[in-house]
């Protein structure tokens, strides 16, 4: 779709063959990485626009307010692209859970073994 | 390919279509997002198992020990599978600079403008 976003930013952008880049969310202050979301241009716009990051949905096919359901919300702090311009890091104040589980990220349930 | 990747591990994984999982590096002790990479099951087995991480080079195909060139090694404390089970958080000692510009991490240069 058309997108809003900066010309000059989205020309430099390499994204996956279906339009999306991966987005890193991370506690700014506590360094906690939350979630790895995926973000069109579209989606890219909002989050630098609208203070919210906002995600693409590749399994509804829709974009995302993250907390606009769970009311847990990311309040952006600052958005960098990689060296590559294929990946982003969006630092963020989480409210509450980033998990749909309820836990604090999603990264602290499935730890998996070394060594074997 | 085949792979050793433990079974019980591989039937979780829910990869892109050409058989990837994205791979957050993050420096375990600063909380640093360092930067990400692409897994197949070898590579995941790999670094699972030789204590290095292995990604799986998009551009080149092949394998990929970082560090066996720049000598900036990732050596991996611990390896976390997300709630989806398609993305991976990979806490490393990163030996050096992670990025192939000599920056600490990958996210350093290149911060968006917010509120445009």
């Amino acid at each position: 779709m058309t997108s809003d976003l900066d010309p000059a930013i989205a020309a430099r952008l390499k994204r996956s063959p279906d339009g999306l880049i991966p987005a890193i969310a991370q506690q700014y202050d506590t360094g906690e990485v939350l979630m790895l979301g995926w973000m069109d241009d579209e989606a890219l716009h909002r989050t630098l626009t609208t203070g919210r990051c906002t995600y693409w949905s590749r399994s509804r096919r829709e974009y995302w307010v993250k907390g606009d359901t769970s009311g847990h919300v990311q309040h952006v702090r600052s958005v960098a692209l990689d060296c590559d311009a294929d990946t982003l890091l969006v630092k963020v104040d989480q409210v509450g859970a980033a998990c749909h589980t309820g836990a604090r990220t999603c990264f602290d349930a499935d730890v998996l073994p070394l060594g074997q």
